[in-house]
């Protein structure tokens, strides 16, 4: 490792960013490639084919309105907007990277949902008796889910890694995402509505390993656009919000139908609305004078919609919710006071957005919160049905009671943790090869090397035009004035 | 009162903004409350309990869509969105109030949401069987109108105060709003399904009474920061256009199943696009050169769904629909013009936002076009279970007829108006104590005091910045000349 | 023709683009006339009218959940924020325009919405028992269709176009539109559930011909101003993100219940994905040194979504619509960087959104798409009511079979060029009477001549501010002591 950090350094100063050939290439392959697996696997469900009429008489269904599109795809639609707009806008914080938060998200999102269509299709929805992956409403949530897993990683490490470097990224991180769920989901039987685990953890911890394996020691040379301006705050607020307001859209969208879904929105609206007052008190009282600070108020006021995901299906009741998310609120508002700074100093993870204290820690809290919920779910608060139709004590796992599910829910922290660790180690090493086309270190948190950026000069007010150029030709005249003298 | 006036005087020079204790108690202890209350208070009703089963079944209903969720949660998301992003957004318009136009939108609407459902559901969802409230999805949306009373209020005093004096604002204002709405809607039985009388009139006054109170004769030693810069008013549109796209939800949100919803959601639809185009006549008619004004366009193009609200379930006609909007486009715009001005230099009424012309007056314009649809509403018009079912013509109030109703209908203009100015001035009296930490005179419309600003420096584009490094270097080098002479 | 240019070029030196009257006096007189038609021809329909609970009764619809409102909202509202949001944050590219862009697009759209439920309704929802036009939910969404096309064919005249004529433009767009759309669906019977044809060619077309016809020669003048600066491209990825993601909907909105808005969901939802890859690789390639173009993103990505539109609700396949979207992010792409500067130059057609690129081509794909596929069904593949129920092979149409259907859709396509073509010749000419309020030359992309703007010089940071001012103070005392010398 040492060997490769000296080369590294060596190469440093002649870095090409330059992507013109490894980027339109690796779009190109793996576009192609996912036509010709998508021709080979994926087809319309039942639901979503032409033959759904028939379909429909044969399942004696009374009326077009039982197809699931109408009970999920209200929520696809909000998921869809925290992908793009709220993961989009919220990384847009930094001055002269909102091309580069926008555009890779972007970029990571459309192909990641592509292929986790299929790594999630042969797992979950794979057709026995044809091979075929058969699609419907709930695919394309759960692409987007998984998607979600990758862009958390991305937060990690924005603005030090080159659009190749971030769908190598994807690639992987959906591939593991897969597996990973896959066990938790369906081995272990856990339940992850909101994806606590299954997203939050796993992301977090995933981006933060990569992050670790591509420490930049001489990152302070960027130090310069490390931070905002005052309009990049405000367009990061329109991610921020986009987040919180349609949280619990996420975490309903794939809960089960009818109570499942309602009350997994409700839980999730109060344990956010929570977090948003004791983020705002300790981002107040860390301060001097008080100043509530920006960067809090983007990041931790969502730690509740976060820390609520697993149980928000369950009966955690209502001021459950509103105690997880005052938790959150202060211990993720604190990690950002304390823990970055600490994180980056001591164990040498540079986390440009902080997804420690947005997804990790909450994701981890949210999973506890699970298992406890869980196990201590009673039939009495459930009722007999609700109790096998919360927990999904079906067929091989029928004979399961509440604290065996809570063990169970423990158990998915710590493959999602691992899955984190271990990926994001393997998947850094790869893409610390020197072929990847990443910016130097006086080059980070830029736009420049890989956008064409328009020519601001024309922004600046005409006033101070004038100005300038009325003062430019008072210094010309002084210094013709000087010569004369 | 001139001696609290005197003594303001004295201390505005040495004015404190510093929240660092009391925004941060403030916050900690009535989240804590909220805990506590909520605990002993809220629990999921039978649609969104894990019971719901059982519940179906034993009420022979046939599907889960039948569940309240899937009638509203579409439309919650989008008054969700007006109240998040639409309402603060809205406020960015200022140069350097952004991000209090935004947070502390955002720290109200989290407050005051949970407040709300305390306070609506003692009036409106209490179990007596049990002593607890049991909320559902349309508590959630009657709490986000609830406290969009609170954020009409913040318009008017917007820049000129401090978050802890907001959230005392919005604690008596959620408190108000919910005895206020329970003798409109139930005591008197008047209809109102956007809220034109119970939220907008209420909410309108009740920031113009609180901002009288609050009056600052030498507000213009902020002058030069009230006002907006090109990139602000981009911003405001964004929140303006979600009000104005989704304002249609906010009308049908709760009005009945089926066809209440649909004539709702026409009928501001219809009354949007009316207001739209008299607002742009009359913004370019009024200014020299005919130039478009961007405050009215950001403000008055909305005033149509304020004054559709209260009839939007009633059977108002498409064409009466479009005759309201194009009223109030042109009373609305008008009032910017005129009305704005004169209750700043003559009754001392300082409006930041002009909410008067936006909700207050469209308010009660939408409370008389309520009564009067009403009162002329026919059995041949709305089909004899039409109007019972519109007009909720059933139990103690199934003899009344729709001359009644119109009647009741204005009795309730009248308690919103009353509850509004009077909650306003007692509201603002409490608010004018000099320990809440506004800001002075020359620190309005500043984010500075109670937010850690970004260095703008760097925002400047490099060309620029080489110019005025080569300039000072031109200017010392000249300086320096000149001292050799 | 020859002597119209001469004239103009007369004209040029002394433009007058005071509005004053001429916008309020369209704006009223357009409004009272919708309001008088609206009042002689407009009603609700029968799921939308207070009688709804009878008519339920009478059809034996068990639950008012079967109204159309609950299958089509979520659907409407999303493609309201992409006519409103989508459509006017799109074209806040430009560095001086935005006010124009947003503001403008909302006065068309208000307008266009009014006019286009008046004449679809004459064409599609006439009830001829009482020569009413019945209203509801697929109205709206159909209006907001019809709207799209002449905000198409605003983006090929941005910034070069007085609000007048845009209103004007609005007015014949609509009426145009309603011919074709009725000749193509009704006459012709093709099949165009997002519009490829309808939409996009037709408003593409249309735009691009009223720009040829309003061509200007000396348009340099204004190239100071034709580009972007980096926050108005952060603003225009606001619209490219909510067109993207809603293009689903927007798809999906009308189709048949059940699979058929379930089917094209997916089919849009995968072209798009696929085309935002296809347009990063090509925009990379075709630069030096491999910079991604905001202009490619912000546009090109979107191309999929517009060429996947006739053929979403068919059996099109996953794999099939991946393909389509790979070809278009291609083709879009390829288009900005060699056919639009190719079309100013050669082809006098200056297209200042680049909509050839982003509507008209790819709605021409999207219509032969839309052919073929119809053109290859089978029974074996829709099942045979599937088919029936795809194609709508009823009534008048029952003998068809899906070659023939084919023939009909490649049909459609010629309808919509030809309307496109020769209706913006006529527009055009209508539109280059001197009497509408255009802009001069070097005028042309600046808010300025319509727009009140807010003084920008206090958006300066503070710090810079003062710079200027020691630097005034230096150069002032500069020149002062030579004067002493």
């Amino acid at each position: 490792m040492g060997c490769v950090q000296s080369f590294r350094e060596l190469c440093d100063r002649q870095k090409n960013t330059n992507v013109r050939l490894s980027l339109p290439a690796v779009c190109i392959v793996w576009q192609t490639a996912m036509i010709i697996l998508f021709g080979v696997f994926i087809r319309y469900n039942e639901e979503s084919d032409a033959h759904w009429i028939e379909h429909r008489k044969a399942k004696n269904i009374s009326s077009d309105i039982e197809n699931d599109f109408y009970f999920r795809y209200p929520s696809f639609q909000d998921v869809h907007v925290m992908i793009f707009v709220g993961f989009g806008f919220l990384m847009t914080f930094l001055k002269r990277y909102s091309f580069g938060a926008v555009g890779f998200n972007f970029l990571i999102a459309a192909f990641g949902l592509q292929w986790a269509l299929l790594m999630q299709g042969w797992f979950h929805s794979l057709d026995y008796t044809d091979g075929k992956i058969k699609i419907g409403i709930e695919n394309l949530i759960n692409a987007d889910f998984c998607v979600a897993g990758c862009l958390i990683a991305y937060g990690a490490v924005l603005g030090k890694v080159s659009p190749v470097q971030l769908l190598v990224l994807t690639l992987f991180g959906i591939t593991l995402f897969a597996v990973e769920e896959y066990i938790i989901l369906n081995l272990i039987h856990a339940r992850d509505a909101g994806g606590s685990m299954v997203i939050h953890t796993f992301g977090g911890y995933y981006g933060l390993a990569i992050s670790w394996m591509l420490y930049r020691p001489n990152l302070d040379q960027s130090s310069r656009l490390q931070g905002s301006v005052y309009h990049s705050d405000v367009f990061a607020m329109i991610g921020t919000l986009f987040l919180w307001m349609f949280w619990p859209s996420f975490n309903s969208a794939i809960t089960d139908h009818g109570d499942g879904q309602h009350r997994a929105a409700i839980n999730t609206y109060l344990a956010l609305a929570s977090t948003v007052l004791t983020t705002m008190a300790v981002s107040s009282l860390f301060q001097k004078h008080g100043k509530l600070d920006m960067v809090h108020i983007q990041n931790s006021t969502l730690a509740g919609g976060v820390a609520v995901g697993t149980a928000a299906e369950f009966m955690l009741m209502p001021y459950g919710s509103l105690i997880v998310g005052f938790c959150c609120g202060i211990v993720s508002t604190l990690g950002y006071i304390y823990l970055t700074p600490f994180m980056e100093k001591h164990l040498k993870i540079q986390d440009t957005c902080g997804i420690h204290n947005l997804h990790a820690m909450p994701g981890v809290i949210g999973g506890i919160v699970g298992a406890i919920t869980a196990a201590a779910a009673t039939e009495s608060v459930y009722g007999p049905e609700g109790l096998i139709n919360t927990f999904d004590f079906v067929g091989d796992f029928k004979d399961m009671v509440p604290t065996q599910q809570g063990g169970h829910q423990a158990a998915g922290i710590c493959v999602a943790i691992c899955f984190g660790v271990g990926g994001g180690i393997i998947v850094g090493c790869i893409l610390r090869l020197p072929i990847w086309g990443d910016p130097a270190d006086d080059n980070c948190f830029d736009d420049e090397p890989y956008w064409e950026l328009p020519d601001d000069e024309e922004s600046i007010p005409p006033v101070l035009q004038y100005n300038n150029h009325m003062r430019n030709k008072d210094v010309t005249e002084s210094n013709f004035s000087m010569e004369q003298n």
